[in-house]
Parts: structure tokens; sequence; C-alpha cells
């Protein structure tokens, strides 16, 4: 059983949105294939995987450190004891000769290149992916629904911040029709006022704190982020996330000491070690507090897996993971890992970003439907660029 | 006066060696060329930088990123107030639309094209870049020398450890030949029997523990770690070098309270928030323990000076910073900066590694010529590299 040929290609993404620090205009997302020499139906099955969204493609990493060190690999590398792929020896090749440390552009290539994996190994195993995490997890194997939200309420590209609350409502009421029932907008990128009449805006339509998240996107030091939770606490949100920089960890302790409420965290941590810190430093609360990293940022499944030992090891139900990344590959990843739920961008991040038509959503959850792998293939808008990756083959 | 061209040239590094961790036999360093519209001698004024040296070349971000941002940027936004190019300006430039967190690759992709500025700046003031570091920062500006030890000892790449230590004593003898009265070894490839007996090779050499440090390049778990450090503790090394995984503090600080000799690390952390995790977390004692944050790893001298102010605020002084990577840029910047001290890797990490032949070396420092900027153009085996770059510019 061999891997016989690595691709990337890089896509951009789609709708110009902004949050508090960065506009998603220029955003890339690498979509991986791990072209096997099994056959299915007269065809090569191959495994899809993409590293997240709402950062950028990793080609030149991909192409100029990963993909070699595969390319070279004795095949067996890649293989586990049942014969079989073996999605963590295939991270761990394409590692080889990685200093520690530097947890940034490099662990989304190699999630990309992980998750490659998941799906060629669910694919040949005619199961969906939730199926074979949960397996390879010594977990139960559910096929969810699991909860759901829907993040939007950007500032708009070409400036906004104008207090456009009924365009908000507007958004916001059309995610409901849609079937969700709670929803996550950015704060920090207008005064704490016209923020707070975007917050009683979007109450209107959550119909009840515990029904809406606000996010900061790592925007504030302590002052803003304590000035923020005194004028944000009577609301009794869901969560208060990245109220800060991701790294700060003195600074999460600093608001956790002061703002009850649950603080959500983790989206720009990419390893097991930086929220073992974020836990042990942090002031991260058991039973509060929620963990975002997303494993398609993070060096994929293996090293997510570290983590939740990491979490479970200080208290931490893994109830409390909410991955950030809302599409098919993290929605597989938390219904086969047993998390928290998922989040939903209904507006932006095309073509990866939301769930495949198959897909059931309703009543505040989704449920991943039967196709194999991540079923990258039943999401319409991702389909030509599958296509495009693979249409030679034979 | 404007940038006109950003180029990059990917190097391969010279040397197969091996830490305790990785091979460096693939790794490679992205120079960045940065070309003005201003000439002297009738040809255009260039500013070369490289990311330093032990990782990986950053092609596909300068090139997918930040040049293009670069590129499309209003030409004034790379000014200073001075209306000269700033090389503080620029990093923003580079790093416009980029998330916090995930400070790895893109951060040595960011110090090519920072020091590129400096190394330019210096040339268009007809100074060498101490100098020009030195004035920005508001430092007394002197020459030097400062200490410089030699960096050596690996394991061989073909598997070495087999207690080969009339070799290691061959090598640092002919460090001392070269004017170095200070070393470093390896640790942590080996079992700590050979380790020991490789340490009291060097030390015959290197005549007294405070002449010579190890380096474990964060091979260790904290039961290992405190095992080789209650096993050299006797013969007072210089430092400890980076003994665990360089983002665990739990581990670096437990090590600290039972390790009471200096340990150095920080070279695989690359940003000022992550140092400052180090300090505040990690147990690091001032005037004791050494930061070895590298600023062509992490983001340039911008950076750099935030970490130096975050540092200074915790009661370190500079002289605690000695900077990973031997080569000239660092020896600038020590000197400018007023560092503690420079390393050198005589034998490997050619061409980037090592200094000038102007520079004198001896009595166990090193002093920059007054070659204008980095003066990379008077090393000889990096002028072929150099030329490569802009022998088309006329």
């Amino acid at each position: 059983m061999r891997i016989v040929e690595w691709r990337e290609l890089t896509v951009p993404l789609e709708g110009a949105v902004r949050n508090a620090v960065v506009s998603f205009a220029d955003h890339t997302v690498s979509l991986v294939a791990a072209v096997s020499d099994q056959r299915r139906n007269g065809r090569p099955v191959v495994g899809f995987g993409f590293n997240s969204i709402g950062r950028f493609g990793q080609a030149g990493i991909l192409r100029e450190r990963l993909f070699p060190r595969l390319r070279q690999a004795d095949p067996d590398d890649l293989l586990g004891e049942d014969g079989g792929f073996d999605p963590a020896a295939v991270a761990a090749v394409a590692m080889a000769g990685e200093k520690p440390g530097g947890h940034g552009d490099r662990a989304s290539a190699v999630a990309a290149v992980e998750l490659a994996v998941w799906d060629l190994v669910a694919k040949l195993g005619d199961e969906p992916a939730y199926v074979t995490v949960a397996r390879a997890a010594g977990r139960p194997v559910t096929g969810g629904p699991v909860p759901v939200y829907a993040a939007g309420g950007y500032y708009d590209a070409d400036g906004g911040g104008d207090g456009g609350t009924a365009r908000l409502r507007a958004e916001l009421d059309g995610y409901r029709a849609m079937g969700f029932d709670a929803f996550k907008i950015k704060v920090g990128g207008a005064p704490l006022d016209d923020d707070l009449a975007r917050i009683e805006a979007a109450l209107e339509v959550a119909g009840d704190g515990s029904r809406l998240a606000v996010d900061a996107n790592g925007r504030f030091d302590l002052e803003r982020a304590q000035a923020y939770g005194r004028a944000i606490a009577p609301y009794g949100l869901r969560w208060y996330e990245e109220p800060g920089d991701p790294l700060d960890y003195a600074l999460n302790r600093a608001l956790a000491d002061t703002y009850a409420g649950p603080i959500a965290t983790g989206e720009n941590l990419f390893s097991a070690i930086d929220a073992e810190n974020l836990v042990r430093f942090g002031g991260l609360r058991p039973g509060i507090d929620v963990v975002q990293v997303d494993p398609g940022l993070s060096y994929g499944v293996t090293e997510y897996r570290r983590l939740l030992g990491r979490l479970e090891a200080h208290g931490f139900d893994r109830a409390s993971c909410h991955p950030h990344g809302g599409h098919l590959i993290n929605l597989h990843l938390v219904v086969g890992l047993g998390l928290g739920g998922c989040e939903a961008y209904p507006g932006v991040f095309r073509p990866f970003g939301g769930y495949a038509p198959t897909c059931e959503l309703g009543g505040g959850t989704v449920r991943p439907s039967q196709a194999p792998g991540f079923g990258l293939e039943e999401k319409p808008e991702l389909v030509p660029h599958l296509a495009a990756m693979t249409g030679d083959l034979t």
C-alpha cells in the first residue's frame, strides 16, 4: 500500500470581510491530495485535506520541506502496524529534521498533510471520517448531531463600524432562517459604545446571552480587555473570545480573575505545549472556559489528541473544546472525538467554510453525512478544485 | 526614495552535521535583497538580509505574502519621519493582514526583509550597520570587540556518539588555534556517560568550566534534564543550553529550581511575547541565565528591541543576551545593541556562518570591520550568491 503522489493547490478564500485585526481578502488555503495506489471503481483513491481557514496556504513549506521528505521516505514508514496508512506516522515523516518550537505556518502545512491521510484511510475503509477517527481514538462511534453556532457579524471590509445594527440583525436573522439558534459576532473593531449597540442588536435575534458569543480576535491590551469585560458582563454572554494576544497568558489570567463568564481562546495556538501553557499559566478554568485550538492549523488529529490528553490531565472535559474553523473536516473531528461543538461561517470563507447540503443542519445542530472520508466531494463549491487536482489521474 | 525591487534566493547550508534532534543536511537560508533607487558608484544600492541559520529558507512566505504587500504598499509607508527607509515601517507593511500568534516560519521571513532594510540604510549612510543600529536604539556607538565562543562538538551526521573524544579535542584545539578561548558542544545525542566523557575531553582544551557550554537542543524531558543537570553541576559549566522543549516553561522553571548554574535558552522562541513568557513562567533568573533569541529568526531588530525592553523591565541586563546564530548580521547587532556576545560555528553552516576575514578575531573576541552595512560583501563565500541576486542590475 503506497502513497504514490502528493499534490498541493493554493485556493483563495472568497469574501472581503474583516475582524478587529485583519482583512481576509488575501487569505488562501492549501488543499492537499494524497494519491494512493489503491483503486475503487477504476480510479485511484485520493485523500484530501486542507489547512483550515483564516490564515494562509503553505505551498512553500509543503513543496520545499514536507513533500520531499514524504517522497523520499521508505514507503513502509508511512504505514501502521495494521499495514494501513498511519496519519501519525505520516506526520512524523513530514516533520523529520524540524526543530522544536516555532509552531506557526509549519503547523498548518503538516495539518493539511495529516488530514489528507485521515480522509484517505476513511475512504479505503468506505466509512465517514468521524468513524475512523473515533475508532482510532478508542471513542464510541456516534454520528452526531453536534451543536453548531453561526459566526459572522464582521465589520465590513470597506470600513463599517458605523452602527449598522439593522444590517447585523438582518444577517443573524438570515442565519436563524438557515437553522442556527446561536451566534457569534466581532467586537473590538469599533468603539466600545458602538460594539455594545451591536451586541444589543444581536441579542434581539439571539434572544438570550447564552446564545451569543463575542470575539475580539486578540486585539485588546489588559486595560481594554477588562473594560470590555465589565461592560459585557451584564449580558451573560455565551463566551468572550480571544480578548488579548493569544500568547499573553498573564493577560488571560488577569482577565479570568475579574471576568466571571466564560472566556474562549486558543485558535491562534498551534501545538499541545502552547495549549498546556494556556492552562498552566493563563488561568483557564475547567468547566467554564472554552478551548478553540483548530486541528487544521495545528499539526492535525495526532497533535490534537495529545492536546486533549493534556487538557484532561488538567481537569478539563473535551466538551469544552470548540475548534475554530467551521467546515466539514472539523465537523467530522468534533463528532469523532466527542468535542463540544462546531462553528459555521455561512457567509464567508467559501469554498472551504460551511458544510455540505447532505449534512443535516437545523435546530442548532449539524450532523455529517455518510459519505466516505470527510465528504468534501459533496460540497459543490469544492468539487471544481478537487477535480483540478486529480482530473488527470487514471 | 524608493525600494524598487524585492528579491529572494534560497541557499543551501553546507556541512552534514547533526545535534541531539536534527540533521542540518537539508537546511536552507533565504537571502533577501532590497533594491533601492539610490545609486553609488554608478550602481543601485542594495540591502541584503537573511533569516539566520539553523532552520529553513522561506521562499513561499516571502514570495506569496510579504513581497506582494511590500510591492503594493504606498512607497511613503516604508519611510520614517526623516525621509529615509524605516525598518520598523517595512516590517509592519510586511505583516499587514497577519493574525497574532503563530511565530514560526513567518517570523524568520519577516526578519530577512527587516534586516535587508538595516543593511540598506547603513549603506546609504556609508557606515557599518552597528553604527546605524546603535544610533537608532539611542545606544553609545562602540565598535566592539565583543566576546565570542566557538560552537561545535556536533555528533557526526553518520552516527557518531561512539566516544570519539580524541576527534572532539582536535576540533576544539583547532578553534583555539583560530583565536577562540571558549567553546560549546552538543549533549543529549549520546548516553549520559558518553556525554560526560565528551565534556571531560572538551574541558581538557577549555581549561575551565567557565569556558565550556553544553547544548541539549531541547531534547530532554524533565527527568532527563535534571539527571544531566545533577551530572554536570560539578563542572561549573558556562551554561546548560536548551535542556527541554523551548516552550515548556514549567520544565525550565523546575530545572532552574534545582540546577544552580546558568541555563541558556530562547533560540527557538520567535517573538517578544514568547520571551516574556519564558521570564514570567520559566523561572529565568536575572544575573544568571542567558537569553538566546535570534533576531534573524524572530522578526528582526524592531521586535528584538521590544524583547530587550521587556527583559529589562523584568530586571535582566542586555548583557545576558547572546543571540543564536554566529554570523555577520548578529555580530553587528550584538555590537550595536550592546548585547553579551556572539557565537561562531567555524566548521559548519557555510556560506552564512562565521565572520569575514576583515573582522578581527582573536583573544576570545571578535570585532566587525568598517565595511558599510553588515559587510556581507566581505565574506568571500557569500559573494557569488550576492552577485547571483544582483548581477543583472545596472
